[in-house]
């Protein structure tokens, strides 16, 4: 069982409006809402993997308990620990013209510390039955700076592989808690590091403490630092789409690959593919699974000996 | 008793942002939640002044729910029906830096026959009951264009004064069965009859079939042509503010003063005086009682004996 953690869990909300004015009224041609939250995205791709994915994290108010409606039948486990306040909503607003999107991210619920404890025993539990998990995403009102630091050595005690995908200080204070890994994008590098250049960024943020580093380059796949080795891997061409959850797509990739035990290039073929086949779907957070089958064989993988 | 009809209700939400960028991601910094719906603000003006407020119309859906958690403290009855589907929300995003507000409103809820019957049984129930009632806002997907003019017509029948306050088609075929009083705005008027100019739009309103048309000029206050004379009414200067609810709160005044026996005079100066206020309020669709107060007695109106 592979399980992934998602703090600040959320309803994601689209509405399709005819072209987005400022300071106008707008009707709402089409409401959709889907389970949203970095870890939910990850926890149903690796089922889509074949998977048992279990997803834990906090649910509460009207859209906690929709986010719940819409897990039911997928098959992920709901994990979730109940809160008193109200799970945030997302907005998205898809212009239908131009398809470009306007996001509106409500804050999330304030989780005391109750809750809070509630959360490390459901944690606990859930780790003793654990092949791998993932920690995502940001952190809701109320939950500690240090709250990943504490789940990475959590797991590391209990001798379970953990990735950490954030940003900011909770990055910052996770890394020093020594991941196994770390999948920031460039941008989140460069605010953990101070350094724009994707190798050395990605150099620096395993001195901090990441055991291996996955850095993704958007377009031009991903940079991986490892005790095994270095290595490079990118999508046989520019793909073009929405990249909503392709970084997502990535993470379950590399968790997947490694609880699989497919080697460093296996995992990072798997993931640039996943991430790739997430950009060409049609809806944001899903992949196309033809051509992921295509790209699993067309992706290029390459040791850089330089870089290791 | 009043009785306020809002087949479309809502829960309004407001997002504070710092600047609404188009095709950005915003972080939301503030979510407030209020209950939603012309006829809605309409019963809760009446409370305010005294009067006895029963809501009907329908609710559905966890927005729904929310809708009557917020009513439940609030010195209005909730009568509304229950509907399979789900309560609209309308998010209104405010710019903290310049107060605009960019507005996506929700389609609302599908109404099957069933509830469309379930909603006439209540309406002729709470007739039974009712010394005045008001009609107000669009219709949910599923129920039909002629619906205001249904409901025109039962009220007619029990023998209660009922005010229509929508536009489009549902209004021209609810002028059509002939209510008491419509408060159209200046482009509700044009679309209805043709006419850009004022009077003449309201003289063809009243030949359409309503016994009495109370135009709203926005900062101009009101034009009222009525089977007991034509006047103005316009407070004493320009407000400036949030015109949100001002429409609601005119209504309010209407039928609070038609209900009190006040002479037509009487009530568009209260009508004016509240919409006013409304305005001056620093939250949507409340409205400032200190104003209120002031504007009464500062409120100017004039019989118009050429238009009658």
């Amino acid at each position: 069982m592979i399980l992934t953690v998602t703090l600040n869990t959320a309803l994601d909300v689209t509405y399709t409006v005819g072209s987005l004015v400022p300071h106008a009224s707008h009707r709402v041609r089409e409401v959709a809402e889907r389970p949203g939250g970095k870890g939910v995205n990850v926890a149903r791709v690796l089922a889509a993997l074949g998977h048992e994915a279990v997803v834990t994290g906090f649910a509460g108010g009207p859209a906690g308990e929709a986010l719940r409606g819409l897990l039911a039948p997928l098959p992920v486990r709901d994990a979730l620990v109940p809160v008193a306040g109200a799970t945030r909503r997302t907005v998205a607003v898809v212009d239908s013209a131009s398809g470009d999107t306007t996001q509106f991210n409500e804050p999330g619920p304030h989780v005391s510390p109750a809750e809070w404890a509630a959360l490390l025993s459901a944690y606990e539990e859930l780790l003793a039955g654990a092949d791998a998990v993932a920690l995502c995403g940001s952190l809701p009102p109320g939950v500690h700076v240090g709250a990943y630091a504490d789940l990475v050595r959590r797991a590391r005690t209990a001798g379970v592989p953990v990735l950490l995908d954030t940003s900011g200080e909770p990055l910052r204070r996770g890394v020093a808690a020594r991941p196994d890994l770390v999948k920031p994008n460039a941008e989140e590098l460069a605010a953990l590091t101070g350094a724009r250049e994707p190798l050395r960024a990605t150099r620096d943020a395993r001195r901090r403490g990441a055991r291996a580093v996955v850095a993704s380059l958007g377009p031009d796949g991903l940079l991986a630092l490892t005790p095994d080795g270095a290595w490079r891997a990118a999508p046989p061409r520019p793909v073009r789409g929405n990249p909503t959850g392709a970084g997502d797509s990535a993470v379950a990739g590399l968790l997947s690959g490694l609880v699989e035990g497919l080697d460093w290039p296996g995992r990072l073929v798997r993931a640039v593919a996943l991430s790739a086949a997430t950009v060409l779907a049609p809806v944001a957070g899903e992949f196309d699974h033809g051509a992921y089958a295509e790209l699993l064989a067309a992706v290029t993988v390459s040791e850089d000996t330089a870089a290791a």
